[in-house]
């Protein structure tokens, strides 16, 4: 076996972890949380069905790759949910050591691509990872919208927070998913005006 | 929304349940079984990760979608652990009915897009689809080896059922790794003669 392979083995191996990386987000059936490794593979399945709405022009298995790796530096910095707020101090600097170790374990130059696609998606310039970081955004709210509020309801979101937190990523990565995620919150705020 | 986009999110919240299909392996640190979601993003890594070993000349896109969508069938028909033949009666017929309900679910082309490409990897002709198969029996050894034997040890299967059945199609699709399982498997079963 080449040291290579070895390296890229050793990877595989460690990133088994990340399925037990446990979100606050409900699978739709609401049977338990969805960890961070399905909620991986249901994104590029979305980069795959969606990319006709994408804001730019993009490269698909760029998005692809993105977003198979974006949670990964959870293996050891972990989820921080997006509607609180006050998980998220200190995790750039925890996410970014996590990069370096893991993406680290792979030789080179796959190990300076994926820390590259990561950092691509973290900061969310490029029309690839505006793409990618609306789809991460986007899921979320499908999820709430088919369990009855999902986080919204336990984070206590309002409706005007969802707006000012979603909007942004979604309609500038893909237009369309945004109109239609704004359809689905306003429909749950709609019977729930006590919560909106 | 557009006609298309309602049915795209429709395929999207179906496929969800594959969260809920749990496959015999285990995770590598054991604490529990793996589910068919979480495995397809694990397998789509090890395309991006071991392209380099292909014995063909692969695209990585076809290759990752047919990684992301092969399992997606199982929803419907269920999944049948590699190792144990007997349950294996009738699940193709299941499957085919299977591919036929979700990827039908699309709007076209996509929904005829997917369902070429599962029909492509099941036969695993080309040099994309023998690539995907060989990663799709490897995975499973990698975790096999790591877990003291897993799904080996819990199905009574012997070195030479292993090399009869995971041999041609890894090797086919990717000599190296079949070179790199071959030494894991030969490993387990030295360590345990009465096994073999």
């Amino acid at each position: 076996m080449t040291s290579d392979l070895e390296r890229q083995l050793d990877f595989l191996r460690e990133i088994d972890r990340l399925k037990s990386i446990v979100r606050l987000s409900p699978l739709i059936d609401r049977s338990r949380r969805e960890n961070s490794a399905e909620h991986s593979w249901h994104l590029a399945l979305y980069a795959l069905v969606l990319a006709e709405h994408a804001a730019g022009n993009v490269d698909v298995l760029r998005v692809v790759k993105m977003l198979l790796i974006h949670d990964i530096v959870e293996i050891d910095a972990g989820d921080v949910p997006f509607h609180l707020p006050a998980t998220h101090v200190g995790q750039a600097e925890r996410e970014r050591l996590a990069a370096e170790r893991i993406f680290g374990l792979l030789p080179e130059p796959q190990a300076s691509e994926f820390h590259d696609l990561w950092r691509e998606f973290e900061v969310a310039e490029s029309d690839d990872a505006r793409f990618a970081k609306a789809l991460d955004r986007f899921q979320p709210m499908l999820h709430n919208a088919a369990t009855d509020g999902g986080t919204w309801v336990e984070c206590g979101v309002t409706l005007e927070q969802i707006t000012t937190r979603c909007r942004p990523p979604i309609e500038g990565g893909a237009p369309a998913l945004w109109e239609a995620a704004a359809r689905m919150a306003g429909e749950h705020y709609r019977n729930r005006p006590d919560e909106a």
